[in-house]
């Protein structure tokens, strides 16, 4: 029995449904920020966040910082590019382009490459401007949440070392880390930038990333000092390294509330392979498009290999509303995104399927969301 | 009786103690945060940020972002000044010199004064540096955290509108806001940037703001865009608008856990007359500035005009180590905070008399605090 009280259940796109054992963490009695337990702990989360990463790579560095997710893009603008510096970056969606502006607003030299809606940039016009220009940074969004598009992460990663081996291979893993498979040592990335509050499991607030060895260096070899204070690494570097040594060290307060959320969250997800939860995504996943499908529905990623495994875009029938979809849906209990995509904003529901709700099949989650979704097409005089 | 775990009484100058309702609220059950509970929550807590400065000017703008008190900084250098732009920046410590810091990172032409060791820049000589040069802002620490040292902020405010109209005050309130009167309209403040774990009492992790109509024209008029993303007016000014009006909007997924927790914080304080509460951290602030001194203990701040009622720094005597006092204390169950002012830092410690420790009085914190301080130096060998 779950100790929160009764409520819709939370299947956006993240945040998403919190373990007990999380939330309860988020009311942790006050700490220190540089006592010994505290101290502890945070060493610990930083410890785990390689483990996620699975990656063995001492030169790698974790950051763990409050904010959001998208400030785990000014991290990567501010101190891996300096101004007029190229970078590349591919555009499945909303993320994408956000990336794009963030980067131009710190100067980078921005080349953009849009997928079709619905799908993403194709490996040979990739090919070809790696040819044609050296990118310092490349950017990568590994599933754009305003679309469910899937990057083939581990292909385009082997593409940029043939092609371009310099260049920098940037991930937004904001909705892939701890659902889809990310080998980091092994597929050679130097960055991947998320947040605490999708398949991770924490409350929001938590800006999460990690560099390789060869992005740190990028960084010691600028030219230039870091264009940001709160996001500079080289005001966060020492205390990142310090906390992991167990050692109290200060730039900005953390928050030890959120970090002991997160060393819950992290200790939960690393008790198993995380291959077994990568595999379990999948299944929930196929669960999901084949029912859509079923429905007379399709989703917004076209094809099978462009699928994320953790979240679905769907299209609404032509003559069903978003407006009265989502109500209907909450009276049942149930709580989907709209759409976030400017180019199908309006024709288009968001289904998010990741962590507990995926993990966990006695919530009975996924089962009570496709019923309601069955249901209130239905009531909108919807026939499959 | 407080639900929380027997902790040690943390007594430094924040994170502070939480009352056990904030720290509930840190556990709420995940909702969206473009869901209509959720924007109503976040709402209500932009308004009330405007009754914490006893704000009623609706050209004023409050923003509640994820991040640290340290953020704040990164929101006035990015937006409020531009490249080659005159900062004036009054030091009173760590915090002053690492505020201008932040400002030269994003290419402020930072001139700084600098008070004695405990002591603060006197308003004539900030008359002459007003009266020399055109400052587009001048920052004042109301009280920073590493001297406990507080800034005349009404009589400066004045001293500028007389000298330099035009000029943009610009508080750094983390140490200050909720505990040291702060009347934003009435004294002519235009910006003043805090932090959520001090003595507004909710766990660390959100930056907390508000600018005076004239602070966000400054913005409306610069001549190039802001030199920040995550930490950017443009970007979040709409979306704070959006959920004071209490409509859905989205730039980067707050914590409605942590504005949760603010908002029943601010609730608390907003319960009682503002000047009630003042008036109570000076009573307390007063007790603990006479058992120090009866000790024979020095305040680091030196004239009692410039010491902050929140918090006290405290010289150790000459023969007393912190590595041995600070050990001491915990044992006794009371957390203080060594120093951190580069010149003395190893000759002082800081106690924290904020919030729930310093409101409650049946929580008998204080009163244990200086016990256990007066025990702790005579079992090191100090005889006051």
């Amino acid at each position: 029995m779950s100790s929160q009280p009764p409520h819709a259940t939370l299947l956006i796109p993240g945040p998403i449904e919190f373990d007990d054992a999380v939330l309860q963490s988020m009311s942790h009695y006050s700490e220190s920020h540089v006592g010994p337990a505290f101290v502890n702990t945070f060493g610990e989360t930083l410890s785990m966040v390689r483990k996620l990463f699975q990656s063995t790579d001492s030169a790698a560095q974790p950051y763990v910082i409050s904010g959001s997710g998208t400030l785990g893009w000014d991290i990567v603008a501010a101190n891996l590019l300096e101004a007029g510096e190229d970078a590349l970056v591919l555009s499945t969606g909303y993320f994408g382009d956000a990336f794009a502006d963030c980067l131009r607003t710190y100067g980078a030299n921005v080349t953009k490459l849009d997928g079709e809606v619905g799908g993403r940039p194709q490996l040979p016009e990739i090919e070809k401007a790696l040819s044609e220009k050296k990118y310092k940074v490349i950017t990568i969004t590994h599933v754009d949440t305003s679309t469910g598009v899937l990057s083939e992460l581990k292909d385009l990663t082997a593409l940029v070392r043939r092609v371009s081996p310099e260049t920098l291979v940037i991930v937004d893993g904001v909705c892939s880390v701890a659902c889809e498979e990310i080998a980091f040592d092994a597929w050679g990335l130097d960055g991947v930038v998320t947040a605490s509050q999708k398949a991770i499991g924490c409350p929001a607030g938590l800006s999460i990333s990690f560099f390789s060895g060869r992005a740190m260096d990028a960084f010691k070899n600028r030219k230039t000092p870091p264009t940001s204070y709160f996001a500079s690494m080289k005001n966060w570097t020492p205390i990142m390294q310090n906390y992991e040594n167990k050692k109290p060290s200060y730039f900005a307060t953390p928050s030890p509330q959120l970090i002991h959320a997160l060393h819950t969250a992290l200790t939960q997800i690393l008790a198993k392979p995380l291959a077994d939860q990568f595999k379990k995504h999948i299944e929930v996943s196929d669960k999901v498009k084949k029912a859509v499908t079923d429905l007379g529905l399709k989703v917004v990623a076209t094809k099978k290999e462009d699928q994320a495994h953790a979240m679905t875009a769907i299209y609404l029938p032509e003559t069903i509303q978003i407006a009265d979809v989502l109500p209907k849906l909450a009276t049942k209990g149930v709580v989907f995104a709209g759409g976030i995509h400017k180019a199908i904003a309006t024709r288009y529901i968001r289904f998010g399927h990741m962590g507990v709700s995926a993990l966990d099949s006695n919530r009975k989650d996924i089962d009570k969301a496709l019923d309601a979704l069955r249901d209130s097409l239905s009531e909108a005089g919807y026939k499959a």
